[in-house]
């Protein structure tokens, strides 16, 4: 088991709308698969103060086949889901998403998105006064720093969370269901995204990418701020929940701002999130096109033909061979079906390893001078085997570009990357990794040339420090293994 | 959800047995099955020090069922199992037992048979003070107990397991199951049977009933005292874990006895006991019979036929008609395949209702005067509906002879009996239940001869509260549900 | 995968009885689970004439835990049910029954207790006309037999029906739904005990066994008569199914009798049926009781106590005592959670494998002369153990009495003996199996004395031909293995 | 249950290579799991001769999940699996191939790709006679009339597949595993596709659509030939399965195609197969990409960009907008991981059920005028959908060609299009369908211009039914639901 361990994750909170909470949370979250297929889970709150969950290894569609019918019924007020990405073995879904508890005999379910960088140190301080973690997330500690509070604030629960909140450092967008409502908090960094959306019928939507907000007939109204506090109040009437102020709820500035830089997540622009999402402002489309045109302003290719790494390598494929006046092909056929691995290597042949999920068209390729545009190189592996698949295939050049700089250290902020010992771009040079992936050629986007694609914020407010180095924050220290300590 | 819920339960814990520990372990458990068919677990710690955890809804064979291998492997060192009785819906297998934790990063498994009273007191303190509970069991508070303890022993867990139970009331045999080996815990009043027997190939098993030894290959060694708290340390030599005393570990003798009257439960030999096993130093068989004897004294019958209500009827019923120099016959047959109730009431019939389990066989009836010997009533429904039957059936005669007295109180130490004001006795005379029932007569045993059948340990010795209502300890105050409380 | 497979069964029928027909069904299954706990099954008929199947793999509490709901539906009509013993591992539930097909377009549902002996025959030579089978079953030859006829007969499924059932031998009782309502059919020499029965609120059943009335508020009418075929017809008005004769349907008295014998199976009365059913036109528990008396008379015992070896010996016991006036003791508790084994036999101590389900209980047994009365000696192997573990227990002197004659030969009716040559009675003469068996000694009962207990009909109405070889029809010789032939 | 299904299905089989002979049937179906997602299942030869079957509602990924140990083994000699399309709900997995029977003892497995249509006249005749079918496919009927001809063919399997296949008609690809062996067969039209490949390490493989072949290590030899029967024998040495003749097996020209005419499902190229594919001897990337060009000479379009809808509309889109000189974009962002709809919709938004699977990206949209390119409209409800949420994202005309023409007439040869009624060009013109969709223009290409993009066989070899009612064979006659007829 890992301890404290962070993940990328999707959310959705929906509250005030109308008869069927669970199936818009169900909805949002859907749309925000990508964003963690490793286990999903929904927390419902009803009329009588109760919270109830559900959670499942497996896709959101798994999760409501069997979604309990109360957790349906029109007596449901508000709700928040989660989507976990894990690629660890064995993870058991007491580690998914929400987590639920009792403080006192008070319910409160958790989702939480980022990495809490100090959950380490608060862990172990709290296990050294007695708690017990049920879970191995960093997200538990936010309920027991704020169980810990109860007597103390008469068992107010917002100050109870404000107090909890106001130790933690790193990244976290946080979704909190309680009987009075719930709470939307994010890290005053905001290094990943949470958005606020107002459904059509009445009701709000709280979301990490606004790709949910149309199938839920929501309208995209803002960002959360970073280190903005939301509460959303239930009321009795529970067709429509009238928050406590103008826009949103009961604003509350958590953290004070001054002098603290921001640290978005470029890689959200890269990689991650959905193109037909807002991220921090900017609509994923265009920046990732326009990615594209600056590779190719930068790193222009001698080619035939411009061929993305379906499907995250297609924008900026796109604006890689509009810049050049290069014709876009696609010489991958990609199998959707491709999921979780099920045969085992040792039976598999290496062609299935390589091409289960991408196989080459050879009429695409065959004697042409090809230019592979794709988001990020990590290990290289991959890569390696599908440039062998094109050359295969006939391609007289293979040249590749990478719509990022090289990834060279570790992310603590919510990105899953393997050990930086791991990571090609750790060890080797851009021209030693052109020769061993066997490409005639290979460039990678410049940190400034990614920056300068995006327009909403200021460049200095984005992390780039899995390029970098530059961390935002000092990242935790890593610990041994404590298990087996003498007693 | 009920909190604080106490239960009848069985225990096993296995330890230098050899290569088959888990096999031990579910075979102790498997003859313990009639204390506990709602739930079933086993606990297991290998030689890295880890302790791994399987529990489920169900009988020990569905346990089994799907056991995983690395369970059963011959790396394991000591085992802690546990069944679990429960009459009330949709209880979560979160509450089933062993509870296994991490303190701090110290893996805990414990098992509880009994009702710690002041659970409920306990609970609610360490919840203001930020404890978040996984159950709703009142075993979950040792952990906390303990886990609140680390700190100050500077990890020593045995002086974190002798702190907390030196806060604990009421009735309690532990098994826990730490890296160093297994302890083994029986309250002060002895409420609950609590055996300690020794393998003939070496090691030793802990067991609620000696029923658990012939099958495990085990000799009776003595009880555990009321009081006492052994450990067990495990050996690096698997094969073998010689205890730290001669006997059966390193005794600590944790209460202070002097002037603390027993409380040992009698409705153990009364009803709950199989008639194998040795509970309170008296074998079950004898006692049982000679209830039988003693109530024949006692109440007398004027009929043709002793019938017990089979199986719990049996003994006494054995005791009865030899006494009295009865032909002892079975009126009822018994269906060995009832288990829990599949057809909804509204749609099956009267008389399924009455008659799935047990059921008159005329011939035996038809035309006589019988008398059922029973060990208890506690609502009064059931037996209504089977005298009812056995009148239909031809009987001349109905008489009914119990081996106890009348139920009237209710059991806070470990017995599930329903609120006191469910129980017949509670309102009504014995004269009053003969009219209810429709007998032609009715007698219960007082509770001096019931005490007079057993020889192991004075008659003051013995927990007789049910009948008395005469509670060795004070009993919890009910509390009202504090769900929903204002923040 | 065996071929031809006959089996030990239980059957219930029901029709015309209102709103609960899959409730009563369940009911009079479960009240013959003793007949069959390998696979459960129920087909209902509703008002549309569709027919639907539920079977599992388990016991009928299990089927019905996840039992349609349609199935439930008060439309329903009519029902017949199955439960099926089997103790050869990795049956399929293709095997179990009933076994639903459509003839054409007609559904019908069949279910069988009995071995159809010339199965083997009809099969293969049905086979080599191009019949394809879905199951390994004799029962499925019915239905391919009827299906021939249909264009023949016009598509009357009844003398379709009528046809097939003319070219079986050997044991069979038939239950069939078909849109028109349902069939009941008993082979001419009525091997296997069916009854018919009224049911209090109107509508019949008809089961193996009448344990199944009372719990269906059903009256005993009679049995069903050697060769009979019933039909009971649905009506439009599902409250009330009037049946087309005066007593119980239209009456097809199928098979001319003249001169054949009837072959009842004794071993029902022995071992088989529960003790409040009445079988063959006698009360079990009177021929069971007698049967004690009987082999008392033949081989009384000097001892101090009679012991049943339960629950089977129980009444054979009592019988056995009574006649003798000695005192009737329970030297063996038995755990009644003992279902499939569980543990796999390298891992279990040798004394788990004997005293798993019956355990001495010494206090009853030490310094005793004991006569333990059983029903049945098959292999010897678990009787030798058991006797094993009383002397370990403390017998002085152990004496067995068997309430049958010696097993000596195969049952080719219904009964799933092992084969010949494994039956200890088939091999060794009964000093010898004394000597094995380690006994102070050993009585069986004479076949006359047997018989002698019956009183309802003829004693040369019974097949007692697992004792003496003497088949009432010749027994089907065994064909080799087919599979792999050439083509 | 409908009777007679026919479906859009894909095959493969695998023999004589090696040691892994699951895994590579699966990694074939795999790459084929477009071709059907409701049900998969393989069967495998072992060395003793006997076939064993898994099969499952689910794609093939869930299939691998539990897939026994034994079909693993290295002692698989072949393997024959199948992928099953079907919308229609509530389809038992007995519905699933291949199918597994036993013709007298002989094993025999058959998996199926088409539509037999002239099914419902054999399977009738078939029923008369006597036969009883387990499921309700076409493919079935196969089996029964081989079975038929065993006795009168001294039990020789390939002379009862003959007689059988030669009373098929209408469109088979038929994989089928005996003891001997893999048969394969297409029918003497080529309705459907099934190729031949050679692995590299040994062994062949046959599978409905080339993309298979990469992924197993396996090269293209050729088309199965219409009319085709060829024969694979296993071989003592199971690593290497060497042919009867030079290339591919004992070859068996069944039929005489004298003067037949193929008729080649013209469909597989518009829609149905993989790009990377080769189909009826013609790479499936370019012809769609030329039908992508041909429909742009034939109707071209005023407008800003051309968007596909992904990804069936990629390669034609490509085609056109590079025809055309007009830029190519993404104007839908897709959701991956749609599956089974999962909620209710009378829960879900109209917003969800359009959008849930494409998204329009507004950025890409605003403002413009696009041209959509479409494979086809069944029905339009979807299509008018989509548009219309085009327009709401900001589009300024929205033009819309389709790679085919007007879906105008029924499927009897595999492909799963609704009824004719529901086809929305079989009710309205070119111009209604404009109007009712909303669109500013709609083209559909021409069925010449159609067929002059094809060029491995002359257009006349070629089925295009679908869009002319010309069907090549007598579609069979639509007949009544005979349940319920009178007995």
């Amino acid at each position: 088991m890992k301890n404290e361990v962070g993940e990328y994750c999707g959310l959705c909170g929906v509250i005030g709308a109308g008869e069927s909470i669970s199936a818009l949370v169900a909805e949002g979250l859907f749309a925000q698969q990508h964003r963690g297929q490793e286990a999903s889970g929904i927390a419902t709150l009803d009329g009588t103060g109760e919270i109830l969950l559900q959670k499942k290894n497996g896709l959101v569609s798994e999760l409501m086949l069997d979604f309990p019918e109360e957790m349906r019924s029109e007596d449901i007020l508000a709700g928040i889901g989660h989507v976990r990405y894990g690629t660890f073995g064995g993870s058991s879904v007491i580690n998914a998403q929400p987590i639920l508890v009792r403080m006192a005999d008070i319910p409160v379910a958790i989702a939480h998105n980022g990495t809490i960088s100090n959950a380490g140190v608060i862990r172990r301080s709290l296990q050294r006064k007695g708690h017990i973690f049920q879970t191995n997330t960093d997200t538990e500690i936010v309920l027991h720093l704020m169980s810990r509070e109860l007597e103390d604030t008469d068992y107010n629960i917002e100050k109870c969370l404000q107090l909890a909140i106001s130790k933690l450092e790193g990244a976290f967008c946080l979704l909190l269901l309680v009987p009075q409502g719930m709470y939307v908090i994010r890290d005053s960094m905001g290094f990943r995204p949470l958005s606020l959306g107002k459904i059509a019928g009445g009701g709000w939507i709280v979301a990490s990418e606004t790709i949910a907000f149309p199938v839920t007939d929501a309208e995209y109204v803002r960002e959360i701020v970073p280190g903005e506090m939301l509460f959303f109040p239930i009321n009795g009437d529970k067709s429509c929940c009238e928050p406590v102020s103008s826009i949103s709820g009961r604003e509350l500035q958590l953290f004070p701002e001054s002098g603290k830089r921001h640290a978005h997540c470029i890689f959200e622009h890269v990689y991650f999130a959905r193109p037909g999402s807002y991220v921090f402002g900017d609509r994923v489309y265009e920046v990732r096109i326009e990615m594209g045109r600056q590779l190719a302003r930068e790193f222009p290719a001698d080619c035939d033909m411009v061929m993305p790494v379906p499907d995250s390598g297609m924008f900026a494929a796109m604006g890689f061979a509009r810049e050049l006046g290069l014709p876009l092909d696609m010489g991958f056929t990609r199998n959707h079906y491709v999921g979780r691995t099920f045969i085992d290597p040792g039976h598999a042949t290496r062609a299935a390893m390589v091409m289960r999920k991408l196989q080459p068209i050879p009429e695409a390729i065959k004697g042409k001078k090809v230019c592979v545009v794709e988001d990020s190189i990590v290990r290289g592996t991959t890569s390696k085997a599908r440039i062998k698949a094109l050359r295969e295939a006939g391609a007289l050049e293979v040249h590749m570009r990478i719509s990022c700089p090289p990834h060279r250290h570790a992310c603590y902020f919510g990105i899953d990357f393997p050990e930086e010992t791991s990571l090609i771009a750790n060890k080797y040079s851009v021209d030693e990794i052109r020769d061993i992936l066997n490409l005639d050629s290979l460039g990678y986007m410049s940190v400034d040339g990614m920056l300068s694609c995006i327009s909403a914020h200021p460049p200095e407010n984005y992390c780039t420090a899995c390029f970098t180095g530059d961390y935002p924050v000092v990242p935790p220290v890593k610990e041994s293994n404590r298990r087996g300590r003498q007693i």
